[in-house]
């Protein structure tokens, strides 16, 4: 039987496990990144478990989430996490200097090799044939240190691509189509290959728009083979000897299928206030709109529109026509700068739109393509641009050439030989890591918060600029928990000293922000009972000691806020012996809970999460007794 | 006798009183402008008033300092200016176009006009023989409503010009040196006239960096005469036709005369933490830098390079050099943004370093030239770039060239005729303007608060973003009132329920933020006892029905805080009266005070403030008897 291109890759790199689907499979790591909203927990980690070099072949730390620098704790942020690749060996790319994602692709990515990142859209050099993951930051600074990387092996699905873009459909709408087909949860424990006749017919930075947004079907990832596109891209960015052929075999078995035919496509956009909620343009057309924003990360071809309009004295003439430049920064998408104004409709081409996270409550964003946002900036109002095409005489469609030579990003990265700071320059509102006991016998507590269906990483803990400067401040950040769902929460949990979550579906999505279980931590949650978790959020459950417990709907139905639960097992004694289906106790009742968790992972929860158990290995400890609280 | 070219323009607009130095004397105002901050303020003033249309040749509103939009209160505040400029007839101009001084003077500004504008460096095109003088919001609104401008005749003074700056000094060295020498008082109640052999040789951008930063000396305005120079700028910026050649009489007279050789002049740097805190740059190389800034309002002639470097295809390279290029704003130098880390030295190319300005307590800002802070950027540290340039091979002193073409920042202005909107358009956070009863006849309270010299409106009111963005919702700015000095005042100022402020010399310096008048009147504070004020902030405390007493310094030491005070007069009659020594009771001791101003500034005070006192203008009321409270 043949290989997918995902197979080849991981058996490449396969350290313990084997290839079989929902089997748990260790994996190597060739390259980690992260950046500044998550950076500064993973080196404080990197910290405390006594590690003293990156292990990795590449390690990159960038800053691109608050390059704005709106208060010192994010400039002394900054300042710490170039003291930290400095002293341990990685390489930092300075605020300013562009988007992760980006300045990684230019610079790092390469076909066959696994990336593994702490941000969400960690997938986008898939594009290239790079195998990358976004995980929690606890898990890139275990890998860092030279472990492997442990995950669930997923579905892979073949994605075949037929047929040619026609004009003004772009590769952003080829993802919505995806979206609107598949649901935010349709990617969720897969895999997502692209094949078939359609690939050669867009560029690298086009599949990388497609790859990137693949997080957003919570996607473990998205991958493409590579070829001619390839290369030329490589080459490119100075790096053509890096290029490989990588391939799936011509009789690679899929789990699943899904055919797009792109000469179909058609612009669309995603209405708020969730990417999957994806209509054709012209099904929206005469909408107001106020605020229209091209760039940040998911816009990948843009860059190359960005670059060249620098070098050929573009900017100027932009900047007159009333466009307004910001710094390269993911800022917006999350809430940081360019906040829409009070009932008014932002247009975006970033890849989220969640309710509020721009950072407003109620907000309006719609998600689309450059062209798109282009004609309703243009127009005043939404308008598909093909009808625009035909009310303006001098339009046409636009055809994105890529520049002969991407000069410029390399040179603002500090590679670890040219280092500015050998030890940790830690400002005052940077913390320590708190670190949680060991796993108890008993759980019991109230269900302190009941939740919807979706609830995100932003829920959790919003990324506006108010709060995520307290990022690197655990007890401070941890006053915001879920304060967008319920905003006595925190200060309930922690009078509690000890309780539950309780979610409907797909709990946990969004970002890879790992503070989203660390807070909850930090406010005495022991344990989640959601119908599904998010696959990052649920990784970060466990590297908390959070136990996530699957409950049916009807035991979600059953349990209402405030109820008493209790989880009538040895909880530690269960989760170490691998028991799956735990009894949970509310009121009178009785309902079962299942733990679905590797060894691995049980190991950890019992340890009282990734940093203890890390901590654990490395003295050589081992049978603990239960802590007894 | 002769006239100096001040007194021609003055005389050209005078409307009431005599050009003598202490009077007081009304001008008309041919053009205003406003921004962002101060903007909102005006504007509902403005419709508060019931006026119907601006009346002035040109009002601007830009927007410039909260570009960034941190939150949605800055996006709808920025949304309702543009449907007041649009309701109204004022240019707009919006986020991200510019700064207000060098779009203004890149498009409106002419030699022998008079500009108001309710931002403290507003005297910026003086470089172009323009008499522009900064003030309060409300003075601005009553101007643009057709209302002269009343103001005391300041001293003239002579600043004569000598030689040629040499290498590696520049414009910013000419004012530095006046900054040196006259310290942030030494402006006070002065016009600045540039006169001499000297003024030639700077072309007109540079002329403005000199006239922007008179502001810093507590200047009224700055002013040069217009020659070549100016007639070259005015055609390179397309309005070549709007030149005036305008000069003093050669036998004009002088309060006082001042001479710079400029070339005399090296590299100056102003310390932490006031303008004038200037030595050469040499006595302080060596100094570690952690961030350096090049922009921002006050380095006029950078504008004129980032225009070139738009234009020639070099902002990719200086991006490539690590260079983060910021959006248009005013903002880092109030903490808006690229607040500096902890316990670090940041480089500024700006106008002010006011303590805690930056956005962090206790920071380290030096202010210089471009050239000065290009080479600390270069260096890491502080150094002369003289000695540098030995250290370096390739390094010469840059001459900067004028584009011959200043293309764009016009067509990204909205002019009134081309509004897009024609009604106001206000966010939930825009509230309405609170406006104080009349002066009541007893005047008795708590020293609520003793200052020391030199408090800035930025004590007053902090300009930081989590504060300015209440600027329209003027109950909850008022909670910030003086917050960075003492922050139980503001709850402890509206439960006493009036009371007074108790300041050393110069009280109210810096910008001319009127909040720092009007949230104090919405506390309730009836007067402030002060040996000095700042020029614009004394006007403010009348616009807004606070009573500035002067007082000396032995009564100021004889004040503690927390002493009753009662203001032996019926305070009410006093000020209608004229009535200038006022008897100011603490505890069994009586001290004199005084209350220096104009019958019309005794008449504002009296009706409560501006606002109250226009309104009983418009509706014909006079003689109402003194409020009893």
């Amino acid at each position: 039987m043949g290989q997918t291109l995902t197979e080849k890759i991981l058996e490449d790199h396969l350290v313990e496990g084997e290839l079989e689907t929902g089997e748990e499979i260790g994996i190597e790591i060739d390259q980690v990144l992260t950046q500044d909203t998550t950076g500064t927990m993973v080196w404080l980690q990197f910290e405390a478990m006594g590690l003293d070099e990156v292990q990795t072949e590449i390690a990159a730390q960038y800053c691109d989430h608050q390059t704005y620098q709106f208060d010192f704790k994010n400039t002394d942020d900054h300042r710490f996490l170039r003291s930290a690749a400095g002293t341990y060996g990685a390489h930092f790319s300075r605020p300013g200097n562009g988007i992760c994602h980006n300045v990684h692709r230019e610079n790092f990515a390469a076909p066959g090799k696994t990336l593994l990142g702490s941000d969400s859209h960690t997938p986008t050099p898939g594009g290239l044939g790079e195998l990358a993951i976004g995980a929690g930051g606890i898990d890139v600074t275990v890998a860092m240190g030279g472990a492997p990387y442990y995950i669930e092996m997923p579905e892979i699905v073949n994605v075949r691509l037929e047929g040619e873009l026609p004009e003004w459909a772009t590769a952003k709408d080829v993802i919505l189509e995806m979206l609107r087909r598949l649901s935010v949860k349709g990617g969720v424990g897969k895999i997502l290959e692209y094949t078939g006749p359609g690939v050669e017919t867009l560029t690298a930075p086009e599949r990388m728009t497609i790859t990137n947004m693949g997080t957003e079907l919570g996607a473990t990832t998205s991958i493409f083979p590579t070829d001619e596109q390839t290369e030329d891209y490589l080459e490119r960015v100075g790096r053509g000897d890096e290029y490989v052929e990588i391939q799936p075999d011509e009789d690679a078995e899929y789990d699943d299928e899904i055919v797009v035919d792109l000469s179909d496509l058609e612009p669309l956009i995603a209405q708020p206030s969730m990417p999957d909620n994806v209509v054709p343009v012209s099904e929206v057309a005469g909408e107001d709109v106020e605020q229209v924003i091209v760039g940040s990360l998911s816009l990948i071809h843009i860059s190359e529109w960005a670059g060249m309009l620098a070098r050929e004295g573009w900017v100027a003439e932009m900047m007159a026509a009333g466009v307004n430049f910001s710094e390269a920064t993911c800022g917006a998408c999350i809430g940081i700068g360019h906040v829409p104004a009070s009932d008014s409709v932002s247009l975006r081409t970033f890849n989220r739109n969640f309710e509020g996270r721009s950072g407003i409550e109620d907000d309006n964003v719609y998600l689309c393509s450059p062209e798109v946002a282009a004609a309703a900036a243009i127009k005043g109002e939404i308008i598909d641009p093909r009808d625009l095409e035909e009310e303006e005489e001098d339009l046409e469609a636009p055809g994105v050439e890529l520049p002969e030579e991407y000069d410029g990003s390399k040179t603002d990265l500090i590679a670890p030989d040219e280092a500015v700071d050998d030890e940790l320059i830690k400002g005052p509102n940077i913390g320590d890591v708190p670190i949680r006991d060991q796993l108890s016998a008993d759980v019991e507590g109230e269900a302190l918060l009941k939740m919807e269906d979706n609830i995100t990483t932003d829920h959790i803990i919003p990324a506006t600029q108010d709060i995520l400067m307290y990022r690197s401040n655990v007890p401070k950040l941890s006053e915001f928990t879920l304060s967008r769902v319920d905003d006595t929460f925190a200060e309930r949990a922690l009078d509690a000293d000890g309780g539950f979550l309780v979610a409907g579906e797909n709990y946990g999505q969004g970002s890879s922000r790992e503070h989203a279980a660390l807070c909850p931590m930090y406010l005495g949650i022991e344990a989640v009972l959601a119908q599904s978790f998010a696959r990052i959020h649920r990784a970060n459950l466990f590297n908390f000691g959070i136990v996530p417990l699957t409950i049916d709907e009807d035991t979600y139905e059953s349990i209402d806020q405030g109820d008493e639960i209790e989880i009538v097992d040895d909880v530690y004694e269960a989760v170490t012996s691998g028991q799956e289906e735990f009894t949970v106790r509310v009121g009178d009742d009785e309902f079962t809970a299942t733990l679905d968790a590797s060894e691995r992972e049980r190991d950890i929860l019992a340890a009282g999460g990734k940093l203890a158990w890390t901590r654990e290995q490395a003295e050589g400890a081992s049978g603990a007794t239960p802590a007894d609280d």
